[in-house]
């Protein structure tokens, strides 16, 4: 069965409180870097899938975000997805 | 001066422990995704950037990253970036 590899990344909703973000924007002007704003910290999900196809795969990985990995309440996910050779 | 949205997607270095990512690894065969593997679980850090062009603000974020955002010893880094319609 082909093996793909899934990246679910999944970040704050847009409006809810996100203080690691707001931590090390607050920091980074000290630092040198004046000219970056809204930053935001979530989570990155790699893993690997075994699926007939591709459509298949995305829409399992779909499931696990919004059923496990995510908290669809406050957080919003995007999913990559690429086909590994086998 | 144009605007950037870059991410960064931080992962641990191969070899590193996983141990958030083994948990849930160990967890979702019950949950019924047994063709699920290699789960590993990592920082995804969203940020606007402003820079004259897109090499400059990328050498900046890979910059932040070595120095504050990732820990190059123990984390692998890559950069996305997008340029922002303004």
């Amino acid at each position: 069965m082909p093996a793909f590899e899934a990246r679910a990344d999944i970040t704050h909703l847009p409006g809810i409180l996100d203080p690691a973000g707001a931590t090390v924007e607050r920091a980074l002007p000290a630092l040198g870097y004046g000219n970056v704003s809204q930053v935001r910290i979530g989570k990155s999900i790699h893993l690997i899938i075994d699926a007939p196809d591709a459509a298949t795969a995305r829409a399992q990985v779909d499931e696990m975000c919004r059923r496990i990995l995510a908290n669809p309440v406050i957080e919003a996910y995007e999913i990559g997805l690429t086909e590994l050779a086998r």
